[in-house]
């Protein structure tokens, strides 16, 4: 690792400190998992290389894993995700943390190949960039900015130590998948996105809360009345559109899997193609996982004063290069909003420069739902250091008995009480006789 | 077959006429798979023995498969919910009814004999009560009224000839698992329970709106501002929970599972344990598939007036006998509700029995979401018919393609549009590089 | 009175007891109202004659009235509207009954001057017919049926002795304002539908659910997923529009005033005309206190299938005798529901021939709510009976105190903590210095 | 007037240009008003002294105001609601602006004092704090910092050139009703915020959403499954309550008025009191108008972690007083969270000093809402200067037809048809003969 850290200011560390406290409060599944963590110090010696955004629930999960005995390099997954007080704070606890907000492209790679070089047991993943550029370091393919960067830094052997790995989205997850697929996937991982306890909860009610809030913090508008087009009816999608619902506002969803559209539909949402639904629409939220949802034909049929936001884990949803090549001009509106002057007259605003909403223009997911996300990653990186002699270069769910454990923990510590079967009930669901 | 039908009135068939002609309005989907088998008859010469909830959605779906070609035999998958119109109908339509409103515990079983007594090639289900007959007859399992009526007028050879079946439920399926855990399992089954078209729009929208609608035929309460307790957070449950309130009524959650029981929480409702929600709950409604979910313990803490209603599959759910001992006297306030006075003063209402509340008390799931699940099963017995030698004595579920067919051709008769894939999204999502 | 009752078979009476005892069950405030008229007898040598919908929680405020020491004769204020078990119980209880479901035109303004001829202290109106019939014979306004039949049995006389009346309905008030208006106006009249208790619960919830209710009844169509036109945005309307939402539908909004549509809009409903409306509805509510809402020109425009329901008070809101005229045939489906087939070869549905849908396929308001709208009712006449003298002839609201009392009773009922002010609060309230 | 303008940095103009533009573009019912007002100048030689919140929205209704004609002063309504950049464009423009974020207590009052000091012919209010200071210093009311900072500025003569007010919020109203009681108002005002398309609107869409947004952006809590107690249910309570459950919170309402309690039960939320609703709630929202509506008693019940935010007009609602007397140590978790420690161990946390949470911890209404509000105002201003002769010392409601013309243009703008009247039904509506 060429430096132990590179952030933009260590001297935040103290407000960043404040900031990972408040979201230990509301973690408490993490936190206990920390003290026994504390305890039983699992990790020890085991070195953890990261790619996730560095923001102040990131923050506890990194304690956790370090107060378990592991070292940890960090990167961001996303240039404009980091809190940077936070990242101060996680470098004056010895992460090695490689992030700041606002990052060029090439620092983010650069940071991803830093944090890489540590040379890892275990790979923590936000999307799947650090993995996929150690597979092409390690297969040699030599195609796109992570393998050039990549390659300079890093070795290809480095690969053939790592234990496993973990995947946080379901962007990651379909791409190593295809790794997968093609018989390349060189070690195994955990698709914590899988969990029950992640994608029900995160996804839905973390991004689904989250992009709403950046929309609203990059534009004030007032979502009642609007008309909200949702593209993608996955876990994301239908947070994001219940949501949208909640603040007034009428939905309409595109989908291109025929049993989610219409599952959309009998949930009173409209459902149509984005073609239809580019002329009617107010605000567009992306969240596919695909590429080019949204493209010149789009956007030339829009409203004016059509507002644009990305939900989904890479800034492709929404094309932003047919934006750049359409629009006749363009200027900034504030820190998060560019207006676009389309040929037609009309102008159309694009939030966050197309990325993740939630993160560049809000903080993320609330600290409750990442505290399962996260509780289910610090058991799955527990999983891989205790079995991974067992596992397959293959990507896996983590078992039922773990998403059990954390919604135990969950439910204990908001004070919910759960209904127990009785013994006869247990019999009774055993039978078939009647 | 004894008789060629047996029905209350044969006389109500015109009736029946009228009304099987209204649900089929709303089964587009069936429709068009109707006038397919009517032109290509798949089902020629086979025999279906059939064990469902007599309606004029039924109707629709045996009329499709006798149009396909099928001789076919039905007896009522429970007491009370026959519409007895539709039965004289399907009598004169030529198919074995052996089906009336009220039927005594022994009669529902021997018109399932009844019907089982075609010697089927298919069997289709609805709560597994005539495979498990069928099954108890081959096994020579001695107990259970089924066991005693069937074992009459059945051979224990008869499951022979049999190629497959299919099952309706989220109960029947539970218990053909159970039986195939067992290795009893004769003859493999689909599940057509488990098809997304099936239990995401039946279970949950169907059962949702038809239990709040038995509800409110049967008592006519306001549900707004009324404590409503779900027992059960499956897909009926949700849908029930979320119909409740829609309806302006506070919903309390019971649930047993955690992973649902948080999922609940988050969703607003409140979660907690029967014990703690009978003091007050005003209406109480089981989805669990389970049995004695309320009993003599929770009904004494319940408040005067409180109102009992099931909306699984089995009246086992709310504990009548329990209710039946534990009360100082009862009476029948109208058709569907019966009062008990307790020994505390206070006085519980348990409407239809006990028995699934949807059927009981109004008329069962509307047309356009049976139109779903029975264009599942039309394809299912096709399936069967088709590919009966390359299964195992397992329970199937339809392949993810049949769930496409039918969620497009749904889409296509509600005249909703669906996004297509480029060829460049096509790519994308195959692609693991970035 | 020509007889003591007119109903349907007075040997229902049984069962219209058990049905009245239900009711009234659920009419807590009403209950401790009518305990007080037993021991105070406020109403001690009153006539009262009543125009209303005979139903079960008419009957309990009938038996209130009359046990406050009334002499009562009751019409039915709709031919379809009568619980004809109810009548038979109440005829039995020595109310004059005029009323049974089925009525003819004739028979039902006969009924009202069976009901008029009492020679009343005070009268009840819902819907103003009975009010206004009193006020035709008095005036010699010579149009209309109901002077024709009124004017036989009733002398112009009559109306001198009446003290005052009471009126239930937003069509009946908007009668009765028009009437004073021009000044012919004969004795005060109380419009009960204006209490804060009457209109934002009765209308609102109690007509939301009982016409969703209604129309499922006779229909059994699944709401999920519909398209949904409510007319009218005023409190029946918006009851009905937030019910179906909750029930999966997507709503439209039909209005003529412009700051109902606006808020319909903020709401998150779609807002057009009827023009429009018609092209895409799946299902079409009337709820505007007008005529002719649904003409011929929005019939021809309607999809195929498309069902018609209304709620507002009388029977002219869709317009049967466009339907009539322009219809190439039609027939009934089942006894709530009529098809027309249209010359564009579509067909179209009408429930109830276009009564109100609540009182006409299902049982009308709950009893939880027509026990604050009547208990407004027996304020409202005790009230006139103690303040007549004082009263000038104009329609009039109750005080707000009146609204305070029957909230506060029914709160405490309910079990429901209220805040109170803290002295410095009253205090604070009453300052403007700051 | 002592200086031209009093606010932070004049070279954030820009910056305020931008952010005006962006508010304008969501306000087509202003900026057609404005456009009418650039012609007619119907303002002109007009002196408005105004105390409004400084935001961008404001400023498009001082620009409008401007371009009518009229010379303007502004003081800002609150010490933290202040944007900025928006202060130093409207000074930039012209605008007499005394504002800034952050301003003391006398600050605050001096600020309003200068404003004052240009010898208004028109006033115009968000809370009343300028029209009592000027009503304290003529009837020499020596109570108060306001009369205080007042006096040493204004003479008591000032009042008497004033033509009429404007006043904007519920508060500021029930001040000015309280004035108008004790016989002491000394010219007219227009409480613009009973206007149908200001309060329905504003206060419920508005504040609902931006005080939502408000606690978010301070805390970046999960609203989904938390406690949220609403104290209050008028038109600002019930759009807050609504908001917190479309976000998937369960709400409790708290209310002293027991019609508003009743029908918030009815709608679905709990109800009860704050000493109940302390020992359960998660987040505190006040909306009551009143004073120490969450005091020491209620404090010390509450959960550890507790979030306190205030959307009424005035800092009184929480008592920060109790909460600093009874906490043994305080800190600021960020700008706008301030923690409790409170003598039984638990914290509780502050948002914003306690003032509304929507203007010190978000940026206030959406524009889309105060286009309706600020059109009021501008009509309103309009109406005193044309009318105000005709007008008594009283407090007016802006006539219906304002109501009509505001949301007939906001219609218009959002491209939405409105059902119009037949002649028939016109004549329908006017008659009573049935």
């Amino acid at each position: 690792m060429p430096e132990k850290y590179k952030v933009k200011d260590i001297s935040l560390a103290d407000r960043g400190k404040l900031a990972v406290e408040w979201a230990e409060q509301n973690m408490p599944v993490l936190r206990l998992i920390r003290e026994r963590f504390q305890k039983e110090k699992p990790l020890k010696g085991v070195r953890i290389a990261a790619c996730m955004h560095v923001t102040k629930e990131t923050a506890v999960l990194m304690l956790t894993l370090r107060d378990g005995g592991a070292e940890i390099a960090l990167a961001a997954s996303n240039p404009l995700s980091t809190q940077d007080h936070v990242a101060a704070y996680l470098a004056k606890e010895g992460i090695h943390v490689y992030a700041w907000r606002g990052m060029s492209e090439k620092d983010y790679f650069a940071a991803i190949a830093s944090a890489a070089s540590m040379g890892p047991d275990v790979t923590m993943d936000d999307g799947a960039d650090l993995t996929v550029m150690l597979h092409k370091v390690a297969l040699g393919e030599a195609r796109g900015i992570d393998y050039e960067i990549g390659s300079k830094v890093l070795s290809s052997s480095i690969v053939e130590k790592i234990r496993g790995g973990t995947e946080e989205t379901t962007t990651g997850v379909i791409r190593l998948k295809a790794l997968q697929k093609e018989g390349k996937l060189l070690y195994p991982v955990f698709a914590v996105n899988d969990s029950l306890t992640k994608f029900m909860f995160d996804n839905r009610f973390g991004t689904g809360q989250s992009s709403i809030d950046g929309i609203l913090r990059a534009t004030n508008i007032l979502l009642a009345g609007k008309n909200v087009v949702v593209a993608g009816y996955g876990w994301v999608g239908r947070g994001i559109a219940w949501r949208a619902r909640g603040m007034g506002a009428r939905v309409t969803v595109v989908e291109v899997d025929p049993v989610r559209a219409l599952e959309a539909y009998y949930e009173g949402f409209y459902v149509t193609d984005m073609s239809s639904a580019a002329e009617t629409g107010d605000v567009f939220i992306t969240a596919t996982g695909n590429t080019d949802v949204i493209r010149a034909e789009h956007l030339l049929k829009m409203r004016d004063g059509a507002i644009l936001a990305n939900a989904g884990h890479f800034n492709v949803e929404i094309s932003v290069r047919d934006l750049e090549r359409i629009a006749v001009g363009s200027r900034d509106i504030n820190e998060n909003v560019r207006e676009y002057r389309l040929p037609n007259g009309r102008k159309v605003y694009l939030i966050g420069e197309g990325r993740l909403v939630n993160l560049a223009a809000a903080e993320g997911h609330p600290s409750e739902v990442m505290d399962l996300s996260f509780a289910n990653q610090a058991l799955a990186v527990e999983t891989i250091v205790k079995k991974w002699e067992k596992l397959d270069k293959k990507v896996y769910k983590l078992p039922r008995s773990i998403d059990n454990r954390v919604a135990l923990l969950k439910l204990k510590a908001l004070g919910v009480r759960l209904e127990r079967l009785t013994e006869e009930q247990k019999k009774y669901l055993e039978s078939w006789s009647g």
